[in-house]
């Protein structure tokens, strides 16, 4: 591998890393413990899995790596209004959570290190030239930390 | 910029924003409130920042950045045995904290870029040989996601 492979590779690997991390906390719950609340008056496990979701399944244009899989989970889990009754078995949440996750990571791997610098799909090409650094590969690092800062709370349910 | 400049720099700037994300969380907490545990039976903020500060101090030589500042944290900080005392008054842990960021973010900052690719010092010459991923820019990566894990924790409290 030449060095940019090295860097991309690195930070794919942070990103696979994490997504394990969330799987494996996922994985140790029963369907009835998603719905056990990360701290009292905190966000429900099941509420969280959903946001992860939604928000990983808007990777796949904002990378341009295609359409999305599940646009409907924005009504029930980006909307600030949290009151919207859950549409969703847990099992369906999952299936359609390592569905999106495949999928994007699929993409993610197959992507060529270089093009890691080219800008992302909600900077415009005059932002983007004046900072360089609104790139695909600061939306992957920034999505990366975000399931684990999720997965930290996940960590302690149960 | 080239592109190894641009792929450090975007990893950097990942780093950055978690050390900024961790420090406005514990700013909006009084020294008494970081004493609440963040969910009841788990750590507290206290101990968190503490585990946080140790594990920090150590990037700095494992990373060839210099000796320790505080290696005497580790003794409360990182032993399995959570019923050590308390040694640091919040005043002082938050101090530590502050010192240990502050110094390896400047020279995190200050590494020319294709160093990140060199292997860090917990992994031997031959085991890095066979693995390159495990070089500086795996620990950056690494140690990002997991002040964020705690940072996720953190925003439970209060």
């Amino acid at each position: 591998m030449n060095n940019e492979e090295l860097f991309a590779a690195t930070a794919v690997n942070a990103w696979k890393v994490a997504i394990d991390q969330v799987d494996r906390l996922l994985s140790a719950l029963t369907d009835e413990q998603l719905q056990m609340h990360v701290s009292p008056g905190r966000n429900r496990v099941y509420y969280i899995v959903g946001h992860l979701a939604a928000l990983h399944d808007k990777m796949l244009p904002l990378l341009s790596f295609g359409a999305r899989l599940h646009p409907e989970l924005d009504e029930q889990f980006l909307k600030p209004d949290r009151s919207v009754p859950d549409t969703l078995s847990a099992t369906d949440l999952r299936r359609a959570f390592g569905e999106i996750n495949a999928t994007l990571t699929q993409k993610i791997q197959s992507l060529p290190a270089s093009e890691w610098l080219n800008r992302h799909m909600s900077v415009s090409e005059a932002d983007f030239a004046s900072n360089p650094l609104r790139n695909r590969l600061g939306v992957l690092l920034s999505r990366t930390c975000h399931v684990t800062f999720h997965a930290g709370q996940i960590r302690l349910a149960k």
